[in-house]
């Protein structure tokens, strides 16, 4: 047969996603786990493992696959039951009611986060991100064009949004503000007060907040969960959300957005219409799963959301114990929510660690041992580790990352000063 | 609390997504199907019904819920067992054999689909689309403002490619030739003669050929199936498929893209590379259902697929000896594939229609009846006849239209003439 050899093939691959590809966590976690030994010591965390998923979850998905109700192409802005089912879970907490109307399904919280960066991304507007934050929204800024400015917390304050850097970066181009409710990898969640401030700012600026509240349902610290649509009278916002961390089904991909739209705003600056034109043209989540949602979002108990809540609390209390084994790190916040521990990292204190990205990679290489570096969220020298894994496991990484910071040390009276638990 | 009325919001919504959202069959279709009178007879075709699932298919997506072993997030090119499951399955007919390496996973062949022409687009180059064709690689093309050539078939030779028209289209800027194989809405599939001669053009020309092979498990003719990747020694082919069309499973989002890269052109050229990259930054087919695919591709019975396709040649027939009585309405070929008519319209034969648009509209607003416009697979003029429907309904849709034409015809000699079954 003709060999291609000899030919002068006319395509070529696009780099329109190269520089994206690269931030997104996906790499960084990849190249990661491929400095890890297949043959050494167990790799953690491991990559197979997850919390043990919601029996109503499945049982729904179970039953929508046998009895056929999920089995048909979807309206492209989600299943008329699962997006009247998620408005009627999100009014539970909510004065200004949603109807299904404002609601759109989509392919997991990821997706919702790309929409609402497409519908935004136009020439000269930018957007305000967390940093750090989960990278999705900035990945996919920076496939759109759309500039991103990035905001900063006060550690020393649980994490709190510095509001005022807030106002200082804002200008007549900025469209939105974007938080993460509770916040990955800071691990707290936002005061009814801090919320307000935030609207209001947010109001006086002419832009709209989005929340991802992915992680609204691994909350342990001892305030109440408030979602960002309380504030819907204040400013238009879009709450973002699915039930893949809540539900402990991350391989489901099934999420949505909310608009909370109280006077109209998205609709006469088109948002709206822009969000239905994106979702017609992209990909969608699986019926068979939008249609177990009203029965996931109504039947599961509260005892499955307490059980995990009270484990997630167990282990990161003791991995903050563990973690003041290690005075090398600093954490500043005992995290009240999410599943990690969030510590920075001085470089001067150690030997031969170049930075947050060389600490990861020499830490893998030697111990078989994951931890994602800061800059993964926008936040160079600082680590996150995740502490969703049962006791034994959780004791073996963190001895393992405890010999490793030893290891490389500067040994003597500066590595000794510095405690954890600062605040 | 405050309103909004009184801010001058800065924020708006894009309009990138405005034109192909437009451009869509989801569009297309949902805009016919509001025209209907929910209050009058039942809406045809009935909307949520669709044939009898795969019970191995069922089964193994059970299998995978209740286990959890889809439970977790996949690698973005898919989960490795679901990518070797679907090389081993397309091996069946290859000589030039394919690894799991070769296959990315996706959310159902329409993101494969989009995922090859994000993949080409650059600026100034261009790609040749079928016309008519499945229209989500046409939609995308103008999301990506990538330029599109439509070439065309040859209705009294089978609907073969009109392979003239190729050479004249193609020039050097030309990356790539889509085909859709088995083709929606033509209802053939090609002979291994035809494809070696594309492959052969395509090959003269420096150009890949991608192949949309979703429909290659509802074919009824006499000869066998050929797919694309036969050639893969001649040319480099991407071909497409996803388990929702030949397991009737429309809404379970998972497909793929198998590169058949015989001498590593797709490495060179970067394609691999890109699609590694888009992957990264996109949804996600659900992993539960990822997991499900090595049962669902090794274990269906041969005896599914046949009674599937013996219903639908059942079905043809009944509906093409309905059409014979339509003498408005040319079909030039009995399909051999896929579960559609279609036929050639032609507006003078009619009193007051305009065009084929006019005649859906028309149709959908007096007879309850969905019949979807030529225009939306780029063919202006034609219709698309859903026949994948029980013998009493089919025979009531016929009816309907039979009854509209009737009432529409410019009665006389001229309309008599023209009968069905040219070829």
């Amino acid at each position: 047969m003709a060999s291609h050899g000899c030919v002068d093939w006319q395509f070529s691959g696009s780099d329109a996603a190269e520089e994206a590809a690269a931030a997104s966590l996906g790499t960084y976690s990849s190249e990661l786990f491929a400095l890890c030994d297949p043959n050494g010591k167990p790799i953690l965390p491991p990559r197979s493992e997850s919390p043990e998923t919601s029996h109503t979850a499945e049982k729904a998905v179970v039953k929508a696959v046998i009895c056929g109700t999920g089995n048909a192409y979807a309206p492209s802005i989600g299943l008329p039951v699962a997006r009247r089912a998620v408005a009627e879970y999100l009014n539970r907490d909510l004065d200004n009611k949603l109807t299904g109307d404002d609601v759109f399904m989509t392919v997991g919280c990821k997706q919702a986060i790309e929409l609402v960066v497409d519908i935004l991304a136009k020439p000269n507007a930018n957007i305000l991100l967390p940093k750090p934050g989960f990278p999705a929204d900035y990945v996919r800024s920076i496939f759109k064009n759309l500039e991103v400015r990035r905001y900063e917390f006060i550690p020393e304050n649980d994490f709190e949004i510095d509001l005022d850097s807030v106002r200082e970066m804002a200008d007549e181009n900025t469209f939105a503000i974007f938080i993460i409710n509770p916040h990955n990898p800071n691990g707290n969640y936002y005061t009814e007060a801090h919320l307000d401030q935030l609207a209001r700012l947010a109001r006086e600026l002419g832009i709209m907040v989005v929340s991802d509240e992915v992680y609204r349902w691994t909350v342990f610290g001892s305030n109440p969960f408030v979602p960002m649509g309380k504030f819907s009278s204040i400013v238009p916002v879009i709450t973002l959300g699915s039930i893949s961390k809540g539900w402990s089904v991350p391989g489901w991909r099934t999420g949505w957005l909310a608009l909370h739209d109280l006077d109209g705003v998205f609709r006469s600056t088109k948002v709206l219409k822009a969000a239905k034109e994106f979702l017609e043209i992209n990909s969608k989540p699986p019926t068979v799963i939008q249609a177990a949602i009203p029965t996931i979002l109504e039947k599961t108990p509260k005892e499955f959301f307490d059980r995990r809540q009270s484990f997630l609390k167990h282990q990161v209390d003791f991995a903050y114990s563990k973690l003041n084994e290690i005075p090398t790190l600093t954490c500043y916040m005992k995290p009240e929510a999410c599943t990690f521990l969030w510590t920075e990292l001085d470089p001067l204190e150690f030997l031969n660690i170049e930075d947050d990205q060389d600490f990861c990679n020499k830490l893998a290489k030697e111990e078989n041992l994951v931890l994602l570096p800061g800059i993964a969220f926008g936040q160079k020298n600082w680590l996150r580790h995740s502490i969703d894994m049962e006791t034994p496991i959780l004791e073996d990484a963190f001895e393992r990352l405890k010999s490793f910071c030893e290891r490389h040390a500067i040994i003597g009276e500066a590595s000794l000063k510095n405690v954890n638990g600062v605040n």
